[in-house]
């Protein structure tokens, strides 16, 4: 007996709506200790779109997920969460996803007890899905090291102007891009053994969390605050350098020397980034990344419904919408 | 082949001497971005029980341990000092083992990464072991959410004069209780397969994890700074609540009352817990713990040698000092 007999299957739809209430499900129903706290996080719904690359990888031949899949995705996101809760603890940060922070609300302690609360939630999902050896390789934990170690790089560089792109970019390789690698591949074994295949699944995850990354540094310096669902224009004053900064000061060394003397309050560091084109510079090098997760998706064969999801995923990390290439 | 065929075994001095070097090794070896924070860890050595009673429980009937246990036993430690670098991030210390604390040194930020990242490599260790099937059921994230929730409990309680020995009882079981248990399962798995067996291991884990908790908040009463290599006299100004205190409020109507109307400074409290046999009465519970697990204990069938040594773990709970059980 083969796995296809044992296992359940649905599609997508119905799997993405499986991990939405598998989330909700852990986070609403968690032991009473913790349940005020956690319970607070499902008021502000995430994108999903983690657990969306996923499920959309796991795609069968015949445009199956299977259940195990779905579970994974959940653990997925609320490993992200874990992240998000720590991170709101490190940055100070009061809005996130429009409502209160845990650690605004409940204050800094709570904060870490449940970031570490929802860590060891996500890994005991992963841990107690059955058959291991699709995923086996997909070490978890070791994806949350390499988290941690872009998060403690970006700490080490606040307020460092001297930021180099190379640096920066591996920053965000490690605090975002490692994630989406990681959903990627995640979604992708359920599909396919094959290992070439699966080193493009990855390649396409980690490009598309350079996207989104890039574009989110650029939206911080674009959006207003009551558009974003979050602080914006926040960065530079957390002392976040980010890439659009970074090329305006290297484009303009008076600039560069303002910002180091501290000559300029933060609005006309914002103003003077995006007149130095530091947010259309950021911009172009996401496109650079689309255009290279295109070629990567081109050199993998999956059906036309596939396709337009992950296409979907891609678009909506460079965009920020979802086109219409979905057609069911 | 059996895997007692292809499995690497020491003696338990090797394998106590391999544990110490594995936990040195992750933290003063971690990627060059992490390195300088894990490595300030190394400057202040833990005791090691946890580790020392996992390798205790996993000698077999030959007296020995193999190379699987080591590396549990290196994963349990790690795991605990994660732990104890979010702890210090939660309780704002400044001293832990005689030296400055992670989050006093390098900040608090700096401490919620590095404690993310340990919890992270303890699970990537306990992942890459191989014959899982001897100890997947133990699951260790699971015993990590257990912690959280006993860590919360505790802050929910803070300054919570009302707080009863009974609830007090379930934030030590925890916070403190759970990861002894761990150890002492997590060892016991290599060297049996018997059910019964396997619980009452947990079961004296359990037991000596409540002692030692026990004793601990007798220290913080009843220490000097300069003998105890972390602060004491801190709980009661922390607002942490443990049963010294809580006996002698019950003992004492009106100490009670002067706590409640805050009449009384720190060093009033602590003097007038000592009077009212707070820590005596802490004391005896803990007596009671440790009768129980000799109890457990006598149920197990061991060498004399591997006898030993958990008496030793168990003494060291109770008397903190080794006493003289190990002959060779």
């Amino acid at each position: 007996m083969t796995d296809k007999d044992t296992k359940t299957y649905c599609d997508f739809e119905a799997a993405y709506g499986q991990m939405q209430e598998l989330v909700e499900h852990y986070l609403s129903a968690a032991p009473s200790v913790i349940r005020k706290y956690t319970s607070h996080l499902t008021k502000s719904k995430g994108k999903f779109v983690r657990a969306c690359a996923l499920l959309t990888c796991a795609m069968d031949e015949e445009d199956r997920v299977c259940e195990e899949a779905v579970q994974l995705a959940a653990a997925v996101e609320l490993l992200h969460l874990a992240t998000l809760v720590h991170d709101d603890v490190i940055d100070d940060s009061d809005l996130r996803r429009g409502t209160e922070t845990l650690q605004k609300k409940f204050g800094k302690k709570v904060a870490v007890i449940c970031g570490d609360y929802l860590l060891s939630l996500a890994l005991r999902i992963v841990t107690a899905i059955p058959y291991k050896d699709e995923y086996q390789k997909l070490d978890m934990p070791d994806y949350l090291s390499r988290i941690c170690m872009g998060e403690l790089l970006q700490e080490i560089n606040n307020s460092n102007l001297e930021l180099s792109v190379y640096r920066y970019l591996t920053i965000i390789r490690g605090k975002t891009a490692v994630m989406f690698e990681a959903s990627f591949y995640g979604g992708a074994v359920f599909a396919t053994k094959d290992k070439k295949e699966l080193q493009l699944y990855k390649r396409i995850g980690s490009y598309v969390g350079m996207i989104f990354q890039l574009m989110d540094d650029c939206i911080d310096y674009e959006a207003n605050q009551s558009d974003a669902k979050k602080n914006v224009r926040s960065d530079y004053e957390e002392g976040v350098i980010t890439l659009p900064l970074i090329h305006a000061m290297e484009e303009n060394g008076n600039f560069y020397s303002k910002v180091k003397q501290q000559e300029l309050g933060a609005e006309a560091v914002y103003d003077e980034v995006l007149k130095a084109g530091g947010t259309d510079y950021t911009r172009k090098l996401a496109g650079r990344y689309y255009k290279k997760a295109l070629g990567a998706m081109e050199k993998l064969a999956m059906s036309e419904a596939k396709k337009s999801r992950m296409m979907a995923v891609l678009d909506k990390s460079f965009f920020g919408i979802t086109k219409n290439h979905i057609s069911n």
